[in-house]
């Protein structure tokens, strides 16, 4: 009630931080509705919407910058919507914050701020939120809205026998950022740990490869567990060629000292990069897209009849596999 | 990682307790892809689209049944679309786990159970979802979708002075169903612990009132603050006569003996009535209305000229209304 806690009123606070990132969109009532409403489309468009939440300790570290924690937590669902070839729109937003925060004004200022800083960079706004207490970690609850022509949807489920297996940018990046952000690893490696704060949805690829691609995911949970819901939902087996993996320079020189982490780059997540599978006369379109977008996109595999996902090593020999092939929240 | 915690794997408790909530429907995947598709609707309807979260300690207590919980979830969801005259198609669900949780293959039994009975008794689907761990309190956050005929959304911006205010069903039974739950009251008055856990969305009245109410709001917060959004946004006055409001037998017996509890029934929460404007000239078909939905509905006041919410005791003197006038997250 008011009276145990005076100190913000829920809807000051939307007034003040949240209505702004509307702007004024037609359908967000300034956010002072019970609900919005989306925007007609045209009958040859479709509405995709994708769900995901950040919770403190679990998909952030509790000094991680609160403006690149919110930015985050846009950007994985944005990617989500890159890897069903959607052109994002906007999104909903429900923060949970700890009771009693001192700094709950300043903190949600920079949470704003942040979402200011994407909603420009990716052209989208906030359509309506829920503001709630909670007495446990700050959470974020992203639900997020694209829009996609009829057909040009992309699956996870098209992968063929045959088909070359594709990935864009670098790989191994946000699991070793997470690590150099922890002090596990040397700070010279600190731009790895920008990778893992702030992932860079393939938005404009995603869109690109609609036409190009059959199967596409983006890789949030580990290469190889993100390539295991291709080969189960496209009824076939991924096989990945280890040493045509795409890593930054950071990453080799961290391996080339410690090769025990060298199966972090197969199995860490928060890459949001897009693996995908494409026919093999599409590789003059997949070159002329990386050429344009400026994404290196690197084939890394290929489309083999059975189940599951092998990984071959230098000499060609299938890795051993372990059980933990990625993230899990349980 | 999977490793550190082999109990559940993400993916099975989708499959297991998600996916059989998609009911198969065109669009969702079975929840096996990033995002979903929304069905496409005429041109002559539009998506309304609404965010809330409820979190343990917070929106319910940890001993109530979780089915309840999860149900009441996706009810005050459905509270928001019925004030906005929409009917419901379907939600997302994300839901935040402590870690480790011993029961949570039991547990999400549950959630999936009470889902599942009130998709049924609303018509409607599951459409994506999230499944996360924290190390906080158990937390359901919901999107609900729902579909409104052009030009019949109801606001909460369209009360004018000159209409009378009406509410259906009865009001205070949640706030005081919170005290029974608690132990703060005698269990002779457990029926109200029903109100409190499970609302009634008044889907069939919202969308009666398209074309009949003018503003309209359904009661959250308590009704003294959710009668001043609409005066806020309406900018007008509502007077709320004391002697009319419409409460339980229940209610009745309490604030009888206990009349300290009187200003709960203006300012306790949790009651999902919706509390309208109209002008006088409706009466007839809210009877009529409320006779064939056999939903109680009472006139409680009118809309003036002015600013805020007035309360008038028996005797049409103005109530001293303290600051606290309902619930407030901060």
């Amino acid at each position: 009630m008011s009276k145990e806690n005076d100190l913000i009123d829920e809807f000051n606070i939307i007034a003040k931080f949240f209505t702004p990132l509307t702007k004024n969109a037609s359908g967000t009532f300034g956010l002072l509705e019970d609900a919005a409403v989306l925007p007609p489309i045209s009958p040859q468009q479709e509405w995709v919407v994708t769900v995901d939440a950040i919770i403190c300790n679990v998909h952030f570290l509790p000094n991680d910058p609160i403006e690149l924690i919110a930015r985050k937590a846009l950007r994985v669902n944005l990617s989500d919507l890159a890897a069903m070839g959607a052109t994002p729109y906007g999104y909903t937003l429900t923060i949970a914050l700890r009771k009693n925060l001192p700094d709950s004004q300043c903190l949600l200022k920079k949470v704003s701020n942040g979402l200011t800083i994407d909603q420009a960079e990716f052209g989208i706004h906030l359509i309506g939120g829920d503001t709630v207490s909670t007495n446990g970690p700050m959470t974020l609850a992203i639900t997020a809205f694209g829009i996609v022509h009829k057909g040009k949807l992309l699956r996870r489920s098209a992968a063929m026998p045959g088909q070359d297996l594709w990935i864009s940018g670098t790989i191994g990046d946000g699991a070793f950022g997470l690590k150099v952000a922890k002090g596990m690893l040397s700070k010279q490696y600190l731009e790895l740990v920008d990778r893992y704060r702030l992932p860079q949805p393939r938005i404009s690829l995603g869109c690109r490869l609609s036409g190009i691609a059959a199967a596409v995911i983006d890789v949030s949970d580990g290469l190889i567990r993100d390539a295991q819901h291709i080969a189960n939902q496209s009824n076939c087996r991924l096989v990945i060629d280890g040493s045509a993996l795409p890593i930054s320079e950071s990453v080799s020189c961290i391996i080339a000292d410690r090769s025990e982490m060298l199966k972090l780059i197969l199995t860490g997540g928060d890459d949001y990069e897009l693996l995908f599978t494409a026919a093999p006369d599409a590789i003059t379109q997949i070159q002329q897209a990386s050429y344009e977008l400026e994404i290196p996109i690197t084939r890394i595999g290929w489309v083999d009849s059975g189940k599951g996902v092998d990984v071959l090593d230098y000499n060609g020999t299938k890795l051993n596999l372990l059980a933990e092939s990625g993230w899990s929240h349980f």
